[in-house]
């Protein structure tokens, strides 16, 4: 489920960004993998929303919020999640990175809102 | 410039996320100001990277990587970038959200290197 991006609070929360180039081999196995990974995100506590789109080059650049640090370290530990990173190494993953970072501020603007300025968040 | 992402150094460092909703009057105009800003920000010192894509649902996600939080609120205030900031609330932007945000741990895997594992970043 994609939460839409301006229903997120304001900060402080937890970003992880995954970019994420696959190595072709077994796409059918690489998108079923894909595909449970993200419910499994989506299940854990704390998650906030996604983003998720292919960049030109083919990577895979996901985006997952989540309300703290101990969150994201608790999906990257469950024991399903350490099974796909294994087999993805093994077999789908040309090569990633993950960056897990800090939300410290956020703007927002919507044209058909009250609040038709840039808006900054509280910190 | 796209700069590969497995390029960019070990935490720390900042990180602006945007996702942009584009109100779809005058796409030329936006498309064109869009690049300009790209390239605005690819000049501002300490500029490490970025990730340009479409959303599923259209609006574009933008990545942009930078050594520290002055150097993101140096680009935000720069003259130009000002202007259009203000034309595209005006004009082109139905909705956008700017979230800033600190870069504290990275883990990468590149399948051909020596370092076949899930590596984790110094802090």
């Amino acid at each position: 489920m994609i939460t839409p991006y301006w229903t997120r609070p304001e900060p402080p929360y937890h970003v992880a960004i995954f970019t994420i180039t696959p190595s072709g081999t077994d796409p059918e196995g690489y998108a079923a993998m894909n595909e449970r990974m993200v419910a499994l995100a989506e299940s854990q506590p704390g998650y906030l929303g996604r983003e998720s789109a292919v960049l030109p080059d083919g990577s895979d650049l996901v985006v997952i919020y989540y309300a703290d640090a101990e969150s994201i370290r608790s999906w990257k530990q469950h024991p399903e999640h350490l099974v796909a990173q294994q087999l993805g190494r093994q077999k789908w993953l040309a090569r990633y990175r993950v960056e897990v970072a800090h939300v410290e501020r956020a703007y927002e603007f919507a044209a058909d809102s009250d609040a038709a300025e840039d808006r900054p968040g509280p910190s």
